[in-house]
């Protein structure tokens, strides 16, 4: 059983050193990469989509070309533990799920994925092992269409400085930026190299 | 100048690797990060947070144990060409940013950051040279203290199955999945390998 260019233990010490751990779902995600790669033509400038923010997109990351960072992955949230690989001009693609069904032959990634058990009566092992033995068989594949208003790059306007901060910032977001415009998570309680006065480019 | 365990070039074969090219977002990014490091006490657990989806969260990703998909990396699109890195328990950290002022001082630098050549106009080895050169100098930071309810894990409720798809998605999405009630980016013009009668586990 392999993964990519990997040998399935080869996969997993990719994967402790970029993602920590030898997550049970990197493990799966691998086959699932690995399955939609296996559907795609050769030659496609592809981009991916990870259905989900939990393991799913670093198992992309480290398979394909896709990342967060380049804009290739996107992560639209539907809460499915899915993904899609799909010609970035045409749309078209496959798509790679979890089969519910599938499944339940293998009770360990059961009661993994469907929560049956909490973390400490998991036996994570058993759980990374079943994942290699059933391989592929555990996932759905379809072909999609990924609709137009999805594909091309974002285009940005142009940049400035904030009013407030004097940071760059996109200027389209409006006449200061979005973190001074409260969308910041943090406190600044310290300041250091910051030019004190804010400052306009002209 | 290195970055972190790497000298300048390894460090761009690295982000060649990983991101595709050697961007130079991904450049300014390896000082971003090993400044916040070089901040951060022994020791601490940290999470990291990216103001910016383009570039930014591969060179966290490279740099530190915090990708996308464990959770460690949060994207919070405030549009600044900034990151923090913060102690996962107690909200204390370091925030980098690029000192507006500072780049003046580095033509090419500007010009890329302030959009004021077109990607064909910019002289790529120079703008990599520039920022290699001005090394930690463009960034400033301060201390930031993030607020409570960006800290902590998600807590995610139950799993079960969408009445409509069949597949497995988080119940506190309602009756059916995000991607059922109309968030999906896809048409399915093909299926392959999924049961044709959705159901429900009970």
């Amino acid at each position: 059983m392999s993964i990519g260019q990997y040998s399935f233990e080869e996969y997993l010490s990719v994967v402790k050193s970029f993602h920590g751990y030898t997550a049970p779902g990197l493990a799966a995600g691998g086959f699932m990469v690995d399955l939609a790669l296996s559907r795609m033509p050769g030659g496609v400038l592809f981009d991916a989509v990870s259905e989900t923010r939990n393991c799913l997109p670093d198992a992309i990351q480290l398979l394909t070309p896709c990342t967060v960072g380049n804009g290739w992955l996107k992560i639209i949230n539907l809460g499915r533990f899915a993904l899609s690989l799909y010609d970035k001009h045409s749309g078209k693609g496959v798509r790679v799920f979890v089969d519910a069904q599938k499944i339940r032959a293998w009770p360990e990634v059961e009661a993994w994925l469907f929560k049956l058990k909490t973390k400490q009566e998991q036996d994570g092992q058993l759980l990374l092992e079943q994942i290699r033995q059933a391989g592929p068989e555990l996932y759905g594949i379809e072909t999609v269409l990924v609709q137009p208003q999805f594909l091309g790059k974002r285009r940005r306007g142009g940049i400035g400085c904030c009013n407030m901060c004097g940071e760059p910032y996109p200027i389209d977001d409006g006449a200061i930026c979005r973190a001074c415009a409260g969308e910041t998570p943090y406190v600044v309680f310290g300041e250091a190299n910051r030019s004190t006065v804010a400052w306009s480019r002209q």
